[in-house]
């Protein structure tokens, strides 16, 4: 149970925070640069408490900045390449460049055996997990538009917010009492219908807002797409909390006053932002 | 120092199983077949040591069947929206379905904290290691046809064989105390100039073979690819040594009498399918 003024922090910390992410996605490149940094603090703590006592700290920062560039790099091919008809480029090699990057930097710097395979794999899970499901926002941006990037964010951001106040009220049935004690089917379901009258209203906006012919979804795909933020919103919080458990830390960092750190804040987000991605793809 | 009917095994073993590989490349979809069948053995044995002593086999075998479907998807996809031109349709996204799917998976069926994270991460790991690299086999294969993709695998072998031969018979310095200590620089330049001159046969086989306009490889070109294939063959085989000196096993399976097990065998290739993929699209 949070204290009230837990919660207040909470709300303080995401009222500060908002305005710029959310102006982030006005263009393109900032968008880039928003998702880059992201990464850099979410890959950072991940490698932190994952390397907990192997020491070589260079090493770790290192790969961190590989983990960070594949982000960019990745952005910047794939709007160089998407408006080209050159289906043999795949900016997606990007992540592998950096994967055999990775290895060959930690392999030629790290000589002990009971270390180097740690420093490998998470590292390059880092690039994965972290990175790769985080670009997923370049492709969202290029085909549908800012509205439909920035819906990605908030829709999770919504999710969270009816998930919590909704599950501190009613949650009684736990789905995860190994990892996430705290969840709660009740707060899923409340967080559920939550994002599905946000969608219901952030697409009447949209209609509205935006003149032309643009995108729109209709209120089963809304339907059907709050589901997917709620499933794969839990998942994702659910797998990092395990990550947490298994290496004894409660927050993963402590950048964002009252919401832990910035991994704990987005782990819900890395599983929706791909699934999104393909389910407006399917819709569309 | 291996004795001489290890060799002969060794040899016995190549000279049996390489025309069976070799007919594969014979259509796109036996390729397929064949890189399926590749990443299930490795990937079996990837996380049968890296899960050693882990139990719920049932799980990791799970998992690793997630992986090879992952290189089936992909292969499938990829040939199905190559030759359209809508750049929003990303095949890679298959691999991040699969990450999400192995995530899934492990949290609802691994109930304690100080496994879940193992199986995760070795998973996806195996995922992007090994199923991601080898399939891009793929889209050397639909780019530049299946004379280039198999060059990719046997200059590898070439590579290997004299790497091998040659630091047995002269290696002094050694480059991976570490983890390879058998590996000496005479074998990798030894390697480098076997395969520089294997490329050069191949390309003037290509030549005389292959009628039409078909895309050579200048000398140059081949040096390039030879210097890819020693770097990134060695790093590649060196990576998975580290692995298995951290787990403290000596091969990673044993399906290939002389050879260890499959990971054992493509170690080396892992890194460099990708990298070959990359260097051919800066040539054409
Ligand atoms: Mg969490
Ligand atoms: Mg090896």
């Amino acid at each position: 149970m949070k204290s009230k003024s837990d919660v207040f922090t909470r709300i303080l910390t995401a009222l500060t925070i908002s305005p710029f992410v959310v102006l982030c996605f006005v263009s393109y490149k900032s968008l880039v640069g928003l998702v880059a940094t992201v990464v850099f603090f979410a890959s950072y703590e991940y490698l932190t408490f994952s390397l907990k006592g192997h020491g070589h700290t260079i090493v770790r920062l290192l790969v961190n900045t590989l983990v960070v560039l594949s982000t960019m790099f990745y952005g910047l091919a794939l709007e160089k390449f998407v408006y080209s008809n050159d289906n043999a480029k795949r900016p997606e090699l990007v992540f592998l460049i950096i994967m055999i990057a990775i290895s060959s930097i930690v392999i030629f710097s790290i000589k002990d055996p009971k270390k180097a395979k740690d420093f490998v794999v998470n590292g390059i899970f880092s690039l994965f997990y972290v990175a790769m499901n985080l670009s997923f926002f370049f492709p969202i941006y290029l085909k549908f538009g800012a509205s439909l990037a920035l819906l990605t964010l908030v829709s999770v951001w919504v999710y969270d917010a009816g998930a919590y106040f909704i599950g501190m009220r009613f949650g009684r049935i736990r789905i995860s009492p190994s990892y996430s004690p705290k969840k709660s089917l009740e707060g899923v379901i409340g967080g559920f219908v939550t994002t599905f009258l946000f969608f219901l209203i952030y697409e009447t906006a949209r209609e509205i807002l935006l003149s032309g012919e643009i995108f729109t979804l209709s209120a089963v795909n809304s339907l059907i797409l709050s589901a997917v933020v709620a499933f794969f919103g839990t998942v994702g919080d659910i797998v990092e909390s395990s990550f947490k458990r298994y290496h004894n830390v409660k927050d993963s960092g402590s950048i964002l006053p009252g919401h832990g750190g910035m991994l704990d804040r987005i782990d819900g987000l890395l599983f929706v932002v791909p699934m999104f991605y393909i389910f407006l793809i399917l819709f569309s």
